[in-house]
């Protein structure tokens, strides 16, 4: 993992990710149906992603997989035959799952079926129905003030109907059956921070971890938002007992600061992890507590599982003024962003997969680092070195209960020093790692 | 209790509780006495208040119930024949519990028996010696100046005999036999803020009260400071443990902002209401830590009791200039403020009554909110609304171990939203109240 | 102790120890030899010291004792036949552990060997090689910008061979077998406020407490830095265990303000104590977390032992200018400091001397002070003196559960105040002292 960040190219990274977005930017995706087979299929080039058909009817918890949204057309023509609104100019305008309808109507009747932002009138919403049988456009509000009184023809050729919910995975075994989550929400049609950033980030993810001589297992996912996350939960209630730490991926690739919302835990390991990296970046960043609000953490993080899963992102949701709005677009992602973003999560997955326990063979104490040629030999110096330091802290604190975690929150050293130090004293068998969990760490978790 | 806030006219509250405390200022009470015992028979107007005697030498733990002390007249002549001091004029002049005495004396002489405030000298002070017999009076510094040199006759006209403690105490039993404790000192003569206004508040809280469907039972005392509150405990050790919460109410009647002194447990479940309570209101308040100085809490709050019993006033005792003296009179107090006290309690009371844990049905993943029309079923919006978010977190939090106040204080909504989204979760059977107490909670609460 | 602390004059000890600290100045030391002898010798005038001789080879968990160091003479001559540097003039001229040596060279081959301070031109550094054999000497920047290029004659006539690590230790048994530790570094030549200073301090300490009357057994260690810590914790390993609180004594003689170093447990009850102490001092200071670089502490808090050691400094090393350098002379220290960190030092020791837990014997209500003349008669005031509000503190909060210290802290009264109170109290047979150490306290400092 550490040969990875230093190995990796971040900025070729950041325009291959850009690219991706741009690749399925057009695709109108919904949370069932061809669109979000089709995202998977393009992504299934990088990645041996498997892709799951779970079929509608089928009972997820207190839901029920929905019938299979598809979209050949829609549009209103004007009495002159003028398409005044046009799905394939962009696919926002119709409201995800509207039912079919074609029939001529007045504007005032249209109206109500229609969705603006009058504080953006040349933007166009994203609004969805997926729940209640209902049918709409929407459009720049701009637009629609141009629009004349008269007859409009009102087409919307879809069909809703049996099918299956579509979600990919990718796990990547590790040595140990411990698993990472990475999970994103890919549902969304032609919105590019939210979420076609996420989808990139993490199919780097898993494309570069693929390399990499992991600890533990990753579990990579592409699913429907909300409904998505629940029917992997349901099909998966056991497995999901395996993930140790998780992340929900989205709003990676804006030139905003980074944002990290704790999972419900509060103060879960994945959580110190980010806080930690974060900390040491350089960057901005603000850290927000759990609230049961956002994107799927709303599910890994319900009680009945209570996942140690936060998000990390850039710009939150709702918070950037693009957000559920055509101006989410190519032009609000960036090639910089999105490798700054795929650095940040690989300096957090570092730190999980690092995180190891040492106990001290010499805890009565110092050893004598100088005869090892880990100490400078000259003495009365004011200070000891960075490296020395660390040396010094985890010796100090290696008594088979603080992680290497622990060790640099303590002495506020970035964890990649400390180890680097770790290293240093294992090669000189003056640390041996523990093998056990540690009880005080996990008491500490489930006591939050 | 929720109809119970909205249904009351706190105004006309306001001003029954000034009427009442109008009423009872005339009064000379003490520690014992007829004037404590009037202002009982007052109250009994009201609420059907028990009236308990406990004889003169009764032990009270360390203590001793006192003597009776009662007045008939207390004057200073002049030679002149002029009343130069007249208890009738205002009770505020003879010291509390003075021994009697009739004789003729040099000004020199009744100096020392002589209690002024030389910075407030348009003012009597309030001055008692309950356990060491003396006598003395109180009176202006500028009517001390007044006085020329001579001879005066002093009269006092006292009796300290064998006969009773008195103190009222109303029981209003609810579902559970828990009880919450509001207790108040009933000995201050002339005195509106301190503590009239307490009285005055405590029975306006058990009249509303007594038409409401209760949870916990309640338990009203009006008792002499000090020695009543000990004597209240000494015969009632056992019942004493029933106490779930408690408030000491004092100083209610002024226009300063709100107090709360926590518990000496610091963080009980009062504590937590009346911070909670006071957080939302948009009032100024001050919260402080536990100091066994004060009121009655002093001693609910003894190591052998430990009660969570706390003090929610407005300006506090000796923090406003008028404080014991005569200028704590019908002019310090105001029907406003009493009304803004009593409702203040009430919200606080509210909370308590309230406070249940539930438990989520649904725990694994969010139940279909949208589906029983609990939630808006267009998506895409960046916000949810305020009874959304109330929902979401009660049902994240609902696992048995969050009571309502634990989800209100940390979603920070207002107790009265988390309360109103569960009784909707709980109508559509989302939820189910747990009924043994927390075991979580009450760890807490022990372990401070 | 308390005794100890009105009946000390505390100038005349300042006096006293920067008179100590005159004579030990010249005393060439280092962590073995005979320099570190005869300063042992001295102190031995004052304290009944024991001299410990550990042989050259012993083995010391992961260290080894290492050769006697001895120094007859060191200088370098120039051509002209003038000593150039000359360890007679300053001991700090020659690299402590230097190796002997007597060639001849040029400038050019001994600069290889000098060490100067270029940005302190005119002070001599302080450097040692106790484990790498070599040979150096230290010079002003100023003098070796005088040295003219040419040959010069280097003698060093030192002497490494098998002998012993010498270290001086003084037992004062009080009542407890429990054990104060007071430790400092003797190894360094001719630098007073590194750490003539600390030795003067622990030796005046020792001086007086032989005087008093102590709860604790008190453990007085002279020893060289680093190896004389580890020497005395491998030969006393389990004697180590005795020690319940210990403070490292350091540049104590700088008129800067306090420093304090946690242990590495953080808020042991040393921690506590001395941060009680300097808030309540009036004077500046400054806490700081455990980190394990400094002095001794830096082995007494070793995981394998863990010990409630921290350090009780004026400016700390490393952080003022003079540190390791001729500068910290004489000038650098005067009696007003020494005197001020003496009496810090002892309001620290009658805490710990005092600090026990008491049972209230009337737990249930406040006891009735005032019958006892320990409460004013006349009520009514509005506030309670000092004295009495720390009774009413120490009476509330002794359960048996909590400490003077740690009434002290909640009721942030000094500790002195509480303990006055808790005597009187005691006088009155309203509180008992607990003989069993609370397991409160013990599961607190062990969970740290």
């Amino acid at each position: 993992m550490d040969a990875l960040l230093t190995s990796t190219d971040f900025a070729a990274a950041g325009d291959c990710m850009y690219r991706q977005i741009a690749e399925l930017y057009p695709i109108c995706r919904s949370i069932t149906g061809e669109g979000f087979r089709e995202t998977l299929r393009c992504l299934r080039g990088r990645i041996p992603l498997d892709i799951h058909e779970i079929p509608t009817g089928t009972q997820v918890f207190d839901w029920t997989v929905p019938r299979e949204w598809n979209v050949r057309d829609a549009w209103v023509k004007s009495q002159a035959g003028e398409k005044v609104i046009d799905f394939r100019r962009s696919n926002l305008h119709l409201v995800n799952y509207s039912v079919p309808i074609h029939r001529k109507m007045s504007l005032a009747d249209l109206r109500d079926h229609l969705h603006t932002l009058p504080d953006a009138p040349e933007r166009i919403p994203y609004r969805t129905s997926y729940y209640k049988e209902s049918w709409g456009f929407c459009i720049a509000a701009d637009e629609l003030a141009r629009l004349q009184d008269g007859e409009y023809e009102v087409c919307i050729d879809t069909t809703l109907e049996e099918g299956a919910l579509t979600y990919g995975e990718y796990y990547l075994p590790g040595r140990r059956s411990d698993e990472v989550l990475l999970s994103c929400h890919a549902c969304h049609p032609s919105l590019c921070n939210d979420n076609l950033s996420g989808i990139a980030l993490v199919a780097k993810l898993a494309e570069l971890l693929q390399a990499a001589s992991l600890e533990y297992s990753y579990r990579f996912l592409f699913i429907p938002g909300t409904i998505g996350a629940i029917t992997w939960l349901a099909i998966n209630e056991l497995q999901a007992s395996q993930i140790r730490h998780g992340l929900v991926v989205a709003c990676v690739g804006d030139s905003g600061k980074y944002y990290y919302k704790r999972s419900r835990r509060g103060n879960a390991e994945i959580d110190r992890a980010v806080v930690h990296a974060l900390s040491h970046s350089g960057k901005e960043f603000e850290v927000r507590e759990f609230s049961p609000y956002g994107y799927d953490e709303r599910q890994f993080c319900s009680p009945g599982f209570n996942l140690a899963v936060g998000s990390l992102t850039r710009t939150p949701h709702g918070e950037f003024p693009q957000y559920h709005t055509s101006a989410d677009n190519l032009d609000l992602v960036n090639p910089q962003a999105l490798a700054g973003s795929l650095e940040m999560y690989l300096q957090v997955l570092r730190i999980l997969e690092s995180n190891a326990r040492f106990q001290n063979q010499n805890p009565c104490c110092e050893p004598q680092l100088g005869r090892r040629g880990l100490y400078r030999s000259l003495g009365g110096l004011p200070d000891a070195g960075q490296l020395e330091m660390a040396m010094l802290w985890v010796l100090n604190l290696s008594d088979g209960q603080h992680s290497l975690l622990d060790i640099a929150e303590r002495s506020q050293l970035p964890f990649e020093l400390v180890h680097r130090a770790t290293a240093s004293l294992v090669e000189h068998e003056l640390l041996t790692e523990c093998t056990e969990p540690s009880l005080h760490n996990i008491e500490q978790e489930i006591a939050t």
